[in-house]
């Protein structure tokens, strides 16, 4: 029997919500668990993550540990469609499957919220594996060891454009350019900014979103990172279809909202941005509502 | 012609919606204003207010020369249902009655965007204005001279209970004890408990509004300001129907919320906290769903 479990791209952070908001994307990564009689096989990704050290892996097996699964060997294989830390969720990708995988062996894989509470053990900070399990918009308080995770409902049809460097930016390096403390305006800022998105996107106040997402407590730090950071941002802004764009996780990803009308968007953008996309990658998604999946085969 | 402005009680902050959330209460200010023919006649309120620096007249003045009502005199007449200076937006009932006045005299009594900015622009920001405007629970985003407000749907029927205490606690004195600069992870706190107050409200996830009350950036420093504080909350935390309290506005009212269903909340509450009240007074509200109303007579 193997347990195959599909697991969505997530886009954590929303501008403001840092740490807090994050929403599940139609694109993924797919893990297939199958048990052996002893030994780690791990098919499907780039060698240097064919050890025990594989977060997929680390996962499954912290997560066989809680839920009383022995197991003497494994078959884990990877079909990615996630890029790999560029700000779009693949990291959660492999802690939330291995979780799910192996709590697959014991028929656990409906326990949303002890899976939650195991993936923010190990990822640090729930933004992202929030909405790649519970899928749809998400925001997550800590609050010591619990996880208290609640959805959004949002009211229009969006679509994300992912814009995906062809650089790398580990989420570590990305943390460490944060100020450690900030002045009263700015948080104030941030609160009253998250609650502009949260109420836009609920409302369906498109309106709402160019100046939602802009914050004080992450962006301005990590643009500087981000080789032509400024310059896109302000060509999205300058774009009246475009509803708002915000640094997706610790990026190097940015991310455009549009309307699902807007067929031409992608199309737009790549002539707006022009040279300053050089090779970079254009996508764009819709909502995942579902979060992971899992099945038998 | 005689002009008659009914403005609602409001409680703003909500505990990590400092400055960005508020929500419009069922107890009212009416004003009556009527031109003559030169002079100020103020009915109503103390002795001390009924002079050219009320606010009421204030607004009234302001509001006149934004919308070009030419007056020679006028008189305004008060009846007070919400206590001054106790937390419950007094002010901001005087600030959007004198300016519905004015307008009201030119026909203008449903320009609230515009009555919305005059009133940001007197009392210095929106959260309590804001639902005093448009009725229930509101957040709102200042940028630079514009305001945002938008309505935060609520899914149960919630009823406030307003501990009011005999003392008084000015706006000003009560921004005085705040830090000017705070810790990243404490602003991250609010704004990651603005957002599960807000989700909650709207999924009617009553257990999410205790911890979404909890702030870090103004409840911990007024609380000192306010007698008996630290007890009173410790006691309505410790109350299993009590859904979550929060200080409001710039105290020193403190609010309860529990369920319509709780017919022998207030009852139990004056139980509970004993002579921690002494002579406080204790009043059961529910939300306003419509703001300031305006009727000619």
């Amino acid at each position: 029997m193997k347990v195959k479990v599909k697991v969505p791209a997530t886009s954590a952070n929303l501008g403001p919500g840092f740490d807090v908001a994050g929403l599940a994307l139609t694109l993924y990564n797919t893990f297939t668990f199958e048990l052996n009689e002893g030994g780690l096989n791990i098919t499907g990704c780039p060698t240097q993550f064919c050890n025990e050290e594989n977060l997929t892996y680390r996962a499954f097996s912290q997560a066989a540990q809680s839920c009383g699964l022995d197991f003497k060997g494994v078959n884990i294989h990877c079909e990615s469609q996630v890029p790999y830390t560029r700000g779009l969720g693949s990291s959660s990708t492999c802690i939330v499957a291995g979780i799910v995988g192996a709590f697959a062996f014991k028929d656990k894989t409906d326990a949303r919220q002890e899976i939650l509470e195991l993936a923010t053990k190990i990822e640090g900070h729930p933004d992202n594996v929030a909405p790649a399990i519970f899928g749809g918009l998400t925001v997550s308080v800590m609050e010591e060891e619990q996880v208290l995770t609640l959805n959004i409902p949002v009211k229009h049809e969006y679509r994300f454009v992912a814009l995906i460097p062809p650089f790398t930016l580990s989420t570590e390096e990305s943390r460490k350019v944060l100020p450690q403390t900030l002045d009263r305006q700015d948080a104030i800022k941030n609160v009253s900014h998250l609650a502009l998105v949260v109420a836009s996107l609920i409302n369906g106040y498109d309106d709402g979103l160019k100046l939602g997402f802009k914050d004080r407590l992450h962006q301005p730090y990590r643009g500087k990172l981000i080789h032509n950071y400024d310059e896109i941002m302000k060509v999205l802004e300058a774009d009246e279809n475009v509803l708002g764009c915000y640094l997706s996780g610790a990026g190097p990803t940015l991310m455009a909202v549009i309307r699902e009308e807007d067929k031409m968007g992608v199309v737009r953008l790549k002539e707006e941005l022009g040279s300053l996309l050089n090779d970079w990658e254009v996508i764009k998604l819709e909502l995942d509502h579902k979060g992971y999946t899992c099945d038998y085969e």
